[in-house]
C-alpha cells in the first residue's frame, strides 16, 4: 500500500482504474478516504454502519436506489450524500466515473459479502 | 443558517456566488463541510488548526504558497490537500472556481483576521 501525496489528479487516477466497482484510494484527508471509481451495471444492496458515504460523479450517470426514500440520480458535476447506515444500491446503465469519500476501512459492498467485495488499494 | 439537502449541484452552487474569497457551505458529509468559493487575485497568509483542508479546482487554476515547501498549481479536476496548521496562501491569476472542504467552523482567513474574514453562510 503506497500513500499518495498531497496533490491528485482526478482524471488521470480514473483512468489508470480497469475493473468497475474496485475503488482505488487516492487522497487522506481529515481521516478520510476518497476514492476513484469506475461503475457500470448493478451493485448490491448494502450499508456502512461506519459512516456517511460521498458520490461525486465525474462522468456519465449514476443512479442510487435507497431504502424507504426516492432513488437519486447523480449526474456529472453533481455530489451525493447516503447517510450513515442508509440501504442504498448504485447502478449506472452506461459505464460512469466517480469519486467516492469514506472513513478508512470501509468496505465498498459493507456487510453484503458478494462477488464485487473488493480490498483496499492504494493508487 | 438553512441546512441544503442530500444533493448538490456544483456548476449551480457556483453560480450563485458572487464574491470573491467568501465561501458558502453547501454540503455536510462525515462532520466536514464542503463550500463553494470564487476567487481571484491574493488571499493572506493563514493556517487552520482544526484540521486538513481539501482544494477541488472546478474551472481556473489556484496557486497555494506554503511555508517552507514548494508552491502548488491546482487546476481545473485536481484536487489538493493543505495540511493541518500549515500555513498557506492561496492566489489566482483570473477568477477560478473551487469546492473546499474543512471541519464546521474554522474561518476562511484562520487566525488572520482581515478585511477578508467571511462569516459562514449556507446556500
Amino acid at each position: 500500500m503506497a500513500r499518495p501525496d498531497m496533490s491528485v489528479n482526478i482524471a488521470g487516477k480514473l483512468a489508470k482504474v480497469t475493473e468497475h466497482w474496485s475503488p482505488k484510494t487516492v487522497l487522506e484527508v481529515n481521516g478520510l478516504e476518497f476514492k476513484a471509481v469506475k461503475v457500470k451495471g448493478d451493485f448490491v444492496w448494502h450499508n456502512h454502519p461506519e459512516g456517511d458515504e460521498l458520490f461525486l460523479v465525474v462522468r456519465g450517470e449514476l443512479t442510487i436506489d435507497l431504502k424507504d426514500r426516492p432513488s437519486a440520480v447523480v449526474r456529472a458535476g453533481e455530489m451525493f450524500v447516503v447517510p450513515r447506515g442508509l440501504y442504498h444500491k448504485p447502478y449506472a446503465a452506461q459505464e460512469c466515473e466517480i469519486l467516492i469519500m469514506d472513513p478508512p476501512g470501509v468496505v465498498n459492498t459493507g456487510e453484503a459479502s458478494s462477488d464485487l467485495t473488493a480490498d483496499e488499494e492504494w493508487f
